[in-house]
């Protein structure tokens, strides 16, 4: 049985027959109506994300599925003290997959090690979101026909900005792509990140002016700053506002370019740029539908079910991980492991991150 | 493509053939089991509405179609500052229909004038509420065979009932309608809502005794006094309590006669009148599912889709509403709009309050 | 019509009939998959509990039937003050059958009394939950093959433990059963269930020792320790963590012994004992679902559908029931009435305390 904890779970080929797989949806919606009539999901949402929930609930329906879940954890089993490997235990009861979503990093793997079900991660913290970057991935692929050889800018949070890590961690297996990060200094991306980005041979440029770089860009991948990100309301103020895509800058773009947000948006992309054909993040959520549909389809077929899982495994640790958002610190009797990374840092198998 | 904002948005012709094919629905349900299959209804309720929430639930699921969304803003993008028209452009992709509630005024039209899909408004504030008027004069025309030639007592609190001005407004079209308008002083039909029964050559007489006036009356329209609506504890305190419907007053009544109440209700009709089959009150809300099955199949007919919208237009102003319960006060960067009515007042588009 | 509130509702031989459904539905759900389909369930579930809303979502899916409710009350029209008598006649309208939980004893009843659909009782606050007996009833049939003939050990909170008291209740009527009450001093069975024993022929030991009584066990049915049921949390924390099951007892114990929970655990199961074949406890969540299915299935049946009620009758009285989570104290206007039980005491019909 296979899961979706992180897009990298897929290989290149499955990513491909995943985009090619919603195309043919996009195209040919009514062969898919009854593809899953009889099955069930169930969407475990132990914070509110109505926009995702939806989105799954939407593509489970046109899938001619059924679904059932709970969209807080108030209304939900937690509130009494369980740990979420009962619940997916119980939940594999009641459904034939599980897309997931949680506040504390790691816990979708540690639901993953008990389930008897698929689980799809649908968001565990700031950990990882993966069906956004598959919402993300088919958007490049059908607005522009391709996913290497691209010019992709990333404006705004780049230093907190899970989608756009996710995004960047993604595309290192394609060829031929640059990266313009455009951000404040207060909000500039990672240094491991740009790392990664080095060891896989892409090349980028940091910058602080969106009006200056848009011009030569295939994509435009905007963020929201959060609030709930920052350590003050202050830290938040200063930076909230400072980027904003208005028409006058997306006269500076190239025809073909194309504008992405994962939304919500607040202010940062002008309303008046909605009606730019360039404009392609509400088609995006469209595009995280069909993607999610694909996934479904995939994860229960009798090919994927019957493949051996591919969850990460690591080795029991006496190491205390120091995230305090950690499934590992936030679950009783919880069993810690820990893994090796390429580079020789021992991380906490859950969250990943590293341990002292 | 056509949406439902106001009762009024529906001519009276329209509005007989959603009553002819309720009474159909209500006669040969079996008839419509598959009606809409395959297609999904979002009930977006940025407010808690149960019984209406329930009650599209149940109308779409008796036409064998689906439903997804949510029923409080709490789990909703509105909590991270997405404005309504953003929201409802996204679901416009996974849903066929949407049936919304929102607390502020004016947010159906908002979301109808950015959506993909037919807006149903279930609910604006203080504003509109068209899919309970539907529930009342389907109940009227199943139960006394007529929407004209009627005396019809409103009881209780005329002046915030917003579904007492609703079936007024509602019923200014039909000919031969008096009123009797039962309230305390303090709870009277508002001024301009008299002034358009006069217009409209439909005679009122004012009271505060339900005891003397029901004998004569066809129809009895109870309201409960809603404590929300109030500027003070006391101020409620004062009136609610101030007409109980009880057997003994029905014995006054004409055998005819029919008790509606939009429901729910506290004190203001005594239980054991439940059992006096001249209390449609219950029957009133499954009339209330059959309008809405009504609705459904209309506005996702080939005819409505393809039909030109019918939503109120304005030209822009820079006059700011002063109702602080208007979207144009509650969503950054708002274009406001504003209208003529015909005795010359100039009106906020949305939440229609005169404009200084 | 009948309705489920209490198991014993049930005769012995309609309980059997329930067993065999759900055991046929194990073994050919197929059969089953449309045995519902354009039936309506609605949830209302006035306190949260969503293993049990999952349940009976899941069961009524299966059945190709569809659902329809809230998780929550605070979404439901009782914050407006409405009875719950009401609420129920208005979902008659919505529903086929009902499935109600609520935080006030006796309001499964108060809401059958006016119903025009099956109700069943999903927890109506410290008084029943029939539906968990039934998971339990099914698991010991299921795994032991037997109802009678028993040496059952209750472990934990035997004194709040609202479904230790519910099984001992269904189990009195089968014979040969003999019971091992496991529990600290402040947590005893209460005297007059013990008489409930000795009357009905079943013959109990008390003891502190888990540890010492389990070799003898059939079925062991651990129970959680819950904070709510406490007056102080002193209280609750000398007394949480009193037994936990471990893999080092299970040695002691019959290889044909099962372990029951009702769950949620927190602490009272060590989680190695999940993997002992003789664990049953997650088994028994997909049994609640099989039991809920059969309910389904039998409420819904034009024999059931037709049969004269078998609701609680009682006569009015003017005595006040002195339980301030009753109904009858929880709604205005409520009509007061009360039976006089075998042991010539007069309880309050709604709730079943004593009236003085």
């Amino acid at each position: 049985m296979r899961h979706l904890l992180d897009v990298c779970d897929l290989s290149v080929e499955e990513l491909y027959k995943l985009i090619y797989t919603a195309e043919d949806i996009a195209a040919h919606g009514d062969k898919y109506a009854h593809a899953l009539s009889g099955k069930k999901l169930a969407t475990l949402f132990f914070e509110p994300s109505t926009r995702t929930r939806l989105s799954f609930e939407a593509a489970m329906l046109e899938l001619g599925g059924s679904v059932l879940g709970f969209s807080e954890a108030s209304s939900s089993s937690a509130a009494k003290g369980e740990c979420v490997s009962d619940t997916v235990r119980v939940v594999s009861n009641y459904a034939d997959i599980i897309a997931m979503r949680h506040p504390i990093e790691g816990a979708a793997l540690a639901a993953a090690e008990k389930s008897g079900v698929p689980i799809i991660n649908a968001g565990d913290g700031g950990h990882c979101h993966p069906t956004q970057t598959l919402a993300d991935l088919l958007t490049i692929h059908r607005e522009l026909g391709r996913l290497d050889n691209l010019k992709i800018g990333l404006c705004g949070d780049l230093l907190y900005g899970r989608t756009v890590h996710s995004l960047i961690n993604a595309m290192l297996r394609y060829k031929g792509i640059s990266y313009v990060l455009i951000s404040p200094e207060e909000l500039k991306l990672p240094a491991y990140t740009k790392r990664a980005l080095t060891e896989a041979g892409a090349d980028y440029i940091e910058t602080t002016s969106l009006e200056d770089s848009v011009a030569s860009l295939d994509v435009l991948y905007m963020t929201r700053v959060q609030r709930e990100r920052f350590p003050s309301v202050e830290a938040y103020k200063r930076v909230k506002d400072c980027y904003v895509l208005t028409c006058d800058i997306m006269q500076r773009a190239k025809a073909t370019m194309r504008v992405l947000h994962p939304l919500p948006r607040v202010n940062e992309i002008a309303k008046d740029v909605d009606d730019d054909p360039r404009a392609a993040y509400f088609r995006q959520t469209l595009n995280g539908k069909l993607m999610r549909m694909a996934l479904l389809l995939t994860l229960t077929s009798d090919e994927y079910l019957s493949a051996p899982a591919t969850l990460p495994t690591g080795e029991r640790t006496d190491k205390v991980c120091h995230n305090s958002k950690c499934i590992t610190n936030n679950e009783n009797g919880f069993v810690r492991k820990s893994t090796v990374s390429a580079d020789g840092v021992e991380k906490c198998l859950y969250c990943e991150h590293a341990l002292q």
